[in-house]
């Protein structure tokens, strides 16, 4: 099978290194999917569902920055169930050994659960149809394009679109997973502590690597905890450092000092990083520099109409072209391996590459497949359920929205695979869900269709809201996946702890919004206010741009963003020619889903996530060996203790304890007006 | 010999580690003293000298802080004189080979050179004397209490007290390299690099080092030019990092990212970084911060009549007190070993664990201890030098300042020997020389001698001259001599070469301050213009105060500043008890000379050290071995890197080239008026 062949290259993350993670774990015996679903992981879901639940929101309130939480949800399930069954065991219950795959089950329960707190944007879409966020912008301040907002309606909408999004690309796991060996970083990472947490004793590599992980876990940690000390207000602390001068800095060029990036950079492969770079320095570097030139002549006003319309559709059509062309491919390939399959059989039998005979498998990975290819799902269920819940949702939300029509929420449900796998397979290529941004295009795309005078501002938002819902649970999805690949854990407990847990969600979602946050702050979504939650406004304010149709973006805008669209094609053209061609030059193709991120969020994760190889390449230079076998701890290391202070932090934030110290960063002239001030 | 035992603990810092240097040097002839004194090495000397006289002029007009030289002139040195014989052999002439002798020759002179542009004060204390700065302060603007600057007296008085120092503490060379073992740590890292660079090839370890010195070398030097671009202005950058806090930064708690003082902390004893971290708790942390809630009720003012005369007067008395010790101690232990000596002469040989049969010693030990100790320089030149050179200054500095009488001059020959004494005891122990320090002391107690009305002004500033030429030359000669010990240079050569350096430095430095820059700027010593040479006005402030007596002093200053003496002096007994009586706690008792130095600088530099120490101890810790034979290398590249930095800071200084960035430090509530400031 050619089509994974341009893959090959793309290492798989779990770093197997000298010794096989999964003849240490031999001896432990793998419990059935259902043995998986126990009650004590639900019982510890649900509390940690409520927590980070909690957190979220209120992140999604303040500042709308929300760190990933898979590694924070599988640490704090291991410690409490560990606990639990050892407090158990000391005062003499027996309780069932507690496995990886019970904790992975955990994990993806509380990130399904603490997932919808942000794809049911109370703090964006849902909080842009209110009268208080309208009143505060010039037009759309009729009744027709706002809402009024209610407990049970508000449970009623999420309950009938967060459940689609698990079914919409279930079937593709198989080649996400095991065909484009997706790396997931976030799921790897996570899978690789959960490994350690639960390796046996007397496994001497895996010490070492747990130790290493720890070792780095506790660097990258304390390293997050002393940067917290310096971010006193926005602009301020090594986040904001301008290690390439302040002209760089004003493009997104720099090193932002997160370990986060850096660990993602170790894991994720070196065309992937350099093809981020290439993307940073074409846009940021290139692009829109010039295109800012154009102000007042391309476009005079700010936001959407301006350079951030540019940035916003020239990422998104680059996406979509490689997307797209993935996902043709994908069915074509499909399609072609069938017939041929098909034809073999009737000639005699041909080994399937993922087959556990293939000799080229190593352990790890023959152990893995098997697990993986054990629990199925059946396509039935999957197409069927996708339909069921769709009909729901097309029958219900017209009733929650009267702005939208049931042939709207058809065409989502029509498009929504296709968006829901660009964003799957991106997420794993570069662990960044862009989620949010296929929404912010479904606002304006359906608001402009409905239109103002019929409530297209609701009715934008509304479908941002449907939209969101399947891309976000989809890749959120496919990343438990990875870890569940990595860990044993079964497809089917994966899938069963994800319903579970959205369901959670649920109700956790607008019970605390409703209760904690919006009966509690009366000035909620007020700037300024202690929760000004500025994405409500941000993203009515697309909604408003998008009534107007396309002619409201800038000039040009659309004719660049096809360009880019024809380019991302024309890239996974080229790559496959080579490599059909077996010319080895394929493999320096850039990635144009990788290409693309940068495009909208500037260069400063790329950065990191450079110096993340670089340090992998002198790494594997001095001693391949041994680099294989510690980068991925390493790299998970630093990926978790920045992630895990997140919690803290959070804490630290709802107690309104804030850093004492703003390390700032001022031009020299600059410097000079603050010093006189601050001496005058 | 008892003296030296409870100095076994600290490591020589050469760092043979698993081989020997001086046998991987042993195919190299080393020539006789005279032969080290070649022409060439003189040629680039004047050059270097010029280049450094020049750049420290400058350094000292501007902002008063001048880096440590000896690794650039060693570079430099190797650099120029290689280049020659390189380009000679290509063209066909075949000229001596360069030895690490010649080259350490080259070093020593240029550090003699440049050392005179700042010991000759033409930024402190002789600019304190002109009208101008005179015509700043209040009080003591009378003809008397000025002196016209004019290049004839200038250049006999630097000529006749720049030489004394020399001889001053002369015999004691012994005692302090080989006995006391003293670090010396610019002088130990620039040995470290010239023996690198003339390594012969071949030797394994030594190659590893060298890669390593220049490993590490690139990361400080790219360190520092990477620190430089945001320190904007005062209070900017790497170095102003409230690391602990604001308030700890207030006072002097912080890491300021010097990679010099974390390599100087990797050479210099654990116990001398401790008792450096004790002072600095002891004064920053508790002392200052008590006697600062003293003010109004023990001192109104600011400077010497405040918390700084606290400062000064409490650390000089610790110095004292612990120079003081040591120099009662050598001459005790010195007439007791040799009426010891004298007795068992009679009755038999004994071995002086210094002689070339002690089992005990390294090669390295041996061979080094023997080219020490070869070509001696006998102690009535020493003593006679130091006597005709004495009365020589007592006869003409009388005439060249009337205000001070032979009396006073022979009270500073008298006594300086002792504060020379110190001073290099100090130097070598913790690499800071309190020259200026001393100097100020003598303004002090001279400007307080002479009095007001009969020029005691200029009389405490003439002073200061004296004695910090002296205090300063001594310890720079000892330091030389280690890095002549360090590669078996002669002491006699040493010797010579600093005496030539010295009267090169005594034309240069004048010649440079007048043509350059008090001619060249009329503004020069006014605040605000491009030389404002603070210490000008700060020397002569202390002078003032000085006039006044010690009832000028602050409140309980005198009291305070006995007890830290005797405080000195009991704990060097305390040793000496303990090891007396072989009781191990000998080795935990704090030095009370490293103790004293955070005490007027604050714990900034004692953080950087400290780091140094924890990695050394934790690289001791996982691989003893290769510990000892890469933490020199490694601590001297560090000490490299970042000095030679200097230079070409120095150069972009010149050509008025200034960082662009400020990175600040501001508290979260300057931080939000600034950003109104800004924002407004």
């Amino acid at each position: 099978m050619g089509s994974s062949d341009h893959e090959d290259d793309r290492r798989d993350g779990e770093g197997e290194g000298g010794s096989s993670i999964e003849q240490i774990f031999e001896s432990k015996e793998v419990p059935s999917w259902a043995g998986q679903l126990t009650l004590r992981a639900f019982a510890v879901s649900l509390g940690l569902g409520f927590l980070f639940g909690f957190i979220v929101m209120k992140l999604n309130l303040t500042t709308g920055i929300i760190p990933s939480l898979n590694v924070a949800a599988g640490l704090l399930g291991f410690f409490f169930v560990k606990s639990w069954t050892t407090v158990l065991s000391k005062i003499g219950f027996s309780s069932k050994p507690f496995t990886r795959q019970e904790n992975t089950v955990i994990q993806t329960c509380v990130v399904a659960s603490s997932g919808i707190s942000f794809s049911s944007g109370y703090a964006s879409y849902i909080l842009g149809m209110t009268k208080k966020v309208a009143a505060q912008s010039d037009a759309g301040n009729t009744p027709i394009n706002t809402k009024t907002l209610s407990l049970g309606w508000m449970i009623g909408f999420v309950l009938v679109v967060s459940f689609v999004g698990l079914f919409s690309i279930l079937p593709l796991r198989r080649i996400m997973i095991l065909q484009y060996k997706l790396t997931y970083p976030s799921g790897t990472a996570t899978a690789y502590l959960i490994n350690s947490f639960h390796t046996p004793k007397g496994a001497k590599l895996a010490k070492k690597q747990v130790a290493s992980l720890f070792k780095w876990f506790s660097v990258s940690f304390v390293w997050a905890f002393f940067q917290w000390f310096f971010t006193a207000a926005d602009g301020c602390g090594f986040a904001s450092f301008p290690t390439f001068g302040l002209q760089a800095f004003k493009y997104n060029f720099y090193f932002d000092f997160s370990s986060t990036y850096v660990g993602v950079g170790m894991i994720c492969p070196y065309i992937i990083n350099l093809s981020m770079l290439l993307g940073s320095v074409i846009s940021w570097g290139i692009m829109w520099p010039l295109i800012e030139k154009k102000q007042g002549v391309w476009y005079t006003a700010g936001g959407m109409r301006g350079l951030q319309g540019y940035k916003v559709f020239v990422a998104i059509a680059m996406i979509l072209g490689d997307g797209l062309y993935h996902f043709v491919a994908v069915f074509a390939k499909t399609s072609i391996s069938l017939i041929k399959n098909l034809r073999e059989n009737r000639d005699g039998s041909r080994t399937d590459p993922l087959s556990l005979e293939n000799d080229n498998l190593s352990y790890d990975d023959k152990r893995r497949i098997k697990y993986f290819t054990q629990d199925q799902i059946p396509m039935s269920v999957a197409l069927g359920g996708y339909a069921f819940l769709a009909i729901i949702s097309i029958i219900i939300v017209p009733h929650i929205f009267t702005q939208l029509k049931w042939y709207h929420i058809l065409v989502i449900y029509l498009v929504a695979p296709i968006l829901a796998f660009c964003n799957s397979y991106g997420c794993g290529l570069t662990d960044w869900s862009l989620a949010s941004n296929y929404g912010k295009i479904a606002i304006f795309v359906f608001g402009s269709w409905v239109g103002m005078e019929k409530g297209g501002v609701v009715a934008g938002l509304a479908a941002c809201g449907v939209m969101m819902s399947i891309v976000s649970t989809a890749s959120d999805l496919m990343q438990d996946f990875k870890t569940g690949y990595l860990t044993l854990a079964s497809p089917r407990s994966m899938f069963c702890s994800q319903v579970i847990g959205t369901l959670m969600g649920c109700i956790i979602s607008p019970v605390v919004f409703w209760v904690f946050f919006y009966k509690a702050y009366p000035t909620l979504g007020e700037p300024g206010s202690s929760f000004p939650a500025p994405f409500g406004l941000l993203y009515r304010g697309i909604a408003l741009i998008g009534t107007e149709g396309t002619s409201a973006l800038p000039k040009h805008c659309l004719e660049i963003a096809l360009g880019f669209l024809l380019l991302a094609v024309s890239l996974n053209l080229l790559r496959d020619m080579l490599c059909h061609f077996k010319i080895s030059a394929h493999k320096y193709v850039p990635s144009a889903m990788a290409m693309a991120i940068p495009f909208y969020l500037g260069g400063y994760f790329t950065i990191d996530m450079c110096v993340g190889s670089l340090i992998r390449f002198i790494w594997e230079k001095k001693d391949k060996k041994k680099a294989e076998a510690f980068v991925p701890a390493m790299a998970s290391g630093l990926i978790c203790g920045d992630s895990i202070w997140g919690l803290p932090a959070a804490v630290l934030s709802l107690a309104k304890v804030k850093p004492p110290i703003c390390m700032k960063f001022l031009s020299r002239s600059a410097n000079a007006k603050v010093d006189g001030f601050l001496g005058g």
